[in-house]
């Protein structure tokens, strides 16, 4: 399939409307990005006429849901190619998917004195389940600095490894400067598990798990175009098997007496409740979507908005960026003089240019830059040449009001 | 406002559909409830022209998604008649709410040997959890039984509290027999904490927090015609400060450096990550459309579908019915000599009519009742005297196949 920007904006009906009396120029993706009419029409049709709860239901509609709602485990792993499809995980999100590896996973296994490498670079998602341990049960946390161009080799990461080091948990796409993190060559470092981060990865770079060697990699749903609410972690099946359960409740279980309970098999058993069934239906449309548009040209198309940006960026040489790592991604971490990002943030807004201000949910790393927050351009498959040149202006603009 | 059965199905577009060639009977509400198009459409509404991750978003969208969504804490609030707005808490339901209670209340709190004292009613949404603290702490479970008519008098659980007794976790209405426990008259009767798990409680009939004096009551969101993965926790304030972080991530934190965390206020420390967004804003919505209507007409109308069901099925002298309870609601439990649940429920199916076959995730009341399995037809407020007949003339097809 040829890549067809003009199609594909015209499948986001939200990009067509005004902001401000401006045409929206939406560039808060890394927060969460927009939803074609493909991933809205199928929340409608599951809701106004193949709706029930799934699993176990006996009845047309249970049955119709839940082949509906379990199809998309299939769909995720051939989006992440990952080996096999009992090793994806239905979560709410990429904050559930590591909670569920802190409490399930490392919880009960690792020991006061046990290390847990991570980056500077990450999101606090990938930071505060670690400090849990830390509080709680004495883990240490080894951090891990970026270069400061943002890049994160991995030999640094694997530097950091020690006798002690029970986890390395890391991004593969930082939300702030689009670093993109070799987590392959940090798997085929070491032995030590390797949990990815791949909020931002998996919606601007093809993922192979079945080539990563990584072993819990977390998709969140929302950023790839999906509902709110929905997400996946997939977990290498050797790591499930030292799992104990994390939320309990109805369908992780097999029987429940008054004296025990006898935990249903994976992935189930770390499925409890409910799930959000229309929400991942919702993401199996958002996935397919992608998949027949191909995340290679989508990465291409991206890879020319970078440098078309971080070109006309570079032009303001009073403006300072936070993170040109080669190879990174089109999301871009600027600074003014004179101007606080918040200020930024309203200014653009007057424009219909949608950038988000703020830490970005990434203190340590605005610590390492030396500031407290930023604006945050963060671009999407729907994105065009002509929005960086908005921004540019309006980047402008601030520049002139604030100078 | 008059209950007007015509207009609320015309709302619920799936209740138009077929299935196997027969009008749709969907009597499977206990399990999930069907959504009306207020619902569907604030979906589509916000995934449409109104989209944008919440909170310190600074651009219209944002501020707009953020007012959109943190209404529904007000409208949840109002609902069920809480003190205070801010001891709402978002969850992606019922199961959630009381994991994080488990997790973020009980677990850091009971000591090998404190007691909880829970009922054989219970779904295992209100059991695996409190499992789990056996499990890992040594905390003892005390089981209160119903009578056989499936009541559970407030004092036969408060006799089972004792010294050690540290929590009451109780249903406000069973997912199986429909018995409704005077969770007021339990916790009027102890100084202990009562947790009350409303997710058929609050679908049924109307709940005033501000009077019931219980110190946790939970709602699930797909249940109150509602989207998948929304739903909420009251926790009284006095509680949510003795309770620490459940799941961390962005949005509950104040700061996050490289050796340690503040964590925000309440509620908002125990709402980790990007939020279920557009399913809370879609649950206001159908907390709206049942406020509109009154939760005292919903129960009403109920009520009468509960006489007329109950007069009908007792006709039915080889049935066998789970729970007869004096102001009991309308969910109906029935075994019948010859015939499996499932099969009960399949040949309805055929018949166009969803009830659901199983243990209905509440094994330990299957085990009271001395069965495996049963099928049960759960009503909602667009069902009619006319599928309560339906369903009487399906079980006794039933009868005519397997007797």
């Amino acid at each position: 399939m040829t890549f067809d920007i003009s199609a594909i904006r015209a499948d986001f009906p939200i990009l067509s409307r005004q902001v401000n009396g401006r045409p929206l120029v939406y560039l808060d993706n890394g927060a969460s990005a927009q939803k074609p009419r493909q991933v809205i029409e199928a929340i409608t049709r599951a809701y106004e006429g193949e709706y029930a709860n799934v699993h176990r239901g006996l009845h047309y509609l249970s049955n119709l849901a839940t082949d509906n709602y379990e199809r998309v485990r299939a769909i995720i792993a051939k989006f992440l190619n990952a080996p096999r499809e009992d090793e994806i995980i239905f979560t709410s999100g990429g904050t559930e998917g590591i909670n569920l590896v802190s409490y399930g996973w490392a919880a009960p296994r690792l020991q006061a004195g046990d290390e847990i490498v991570l980056s500077v670079l990450e999101h606090h998602a990938n930071i505060v389940p670690w400090h849990f341990l830390r509080e709680r049960q004495g883990v240490v946390l080894k951090w891990v600095e970026p270069e400061p161009d943002g890049s994160l080799p991995a030999e640094k990461v694997l530097q950091a490894v020690g006798p002690k080091t029970k986890l390395i948990a890391v991004t593969h796409m930082s939300n702030v400067t689009g670093t993109i993190v070799d987590v392959g060559a940090i798997a085929r470092g070491t032995t030590v598990p390797v949990l990815v981060d791949g909020s931002q990865g998996a919606v601007h770079t093809p993922v192979d798990l079945s080539a990563l060697g990584v072993d819990f990699y977390c998709i969140t749903g929302h950023k790839l175009y999906g509902p709110s609410g929905s997400g996946a972690i997939w977990i290498k099946a050797a790591r499930q098997a030292e799992m104990r359960p994390f939320m309990g409740g109805g369908d992780m279980i097999r029987t429940v007496a008054r004296d025990g309970v006898d935990y249903a098999d994976p992935p189930l058993r770390f499925e409890a409740g409910t799930p959000g069934i229309v929400n991942q239906i919702g993401l199996g449309a958002a996935l397919e979507y992608l998949m027949d548009i191909g995340m290679d040209n989508v990465a291409a198309h991206e890879q020319a908005l970078r440098d078309h940006a971080r070109d006309r960026l570079r032009e303001l040489n009073w403006l300072n960026m936070q993170g040109d790592a080669p190879g990174k991604g089109a999301i871009f971490s600027m600074t003014m003089q004179g101007a606080h990002a918040h200020d930024i943030s309203t200014i653009l807004d007057k424009k219909g240019i949608a950038v988000r201000a703020g830490s970005h949910c990434a203190m340590p790393l605005m610590d390492f830059y030396g500031i407290n927050a930023s604006a945050r351009a963060s671009f999407a498959m729907y994105n065009t040449t002509e929005e960086v040149d908005a921004l540019v202006e309006g980047l402008s603009f601030c520049r002139e009001l604030f100078a």
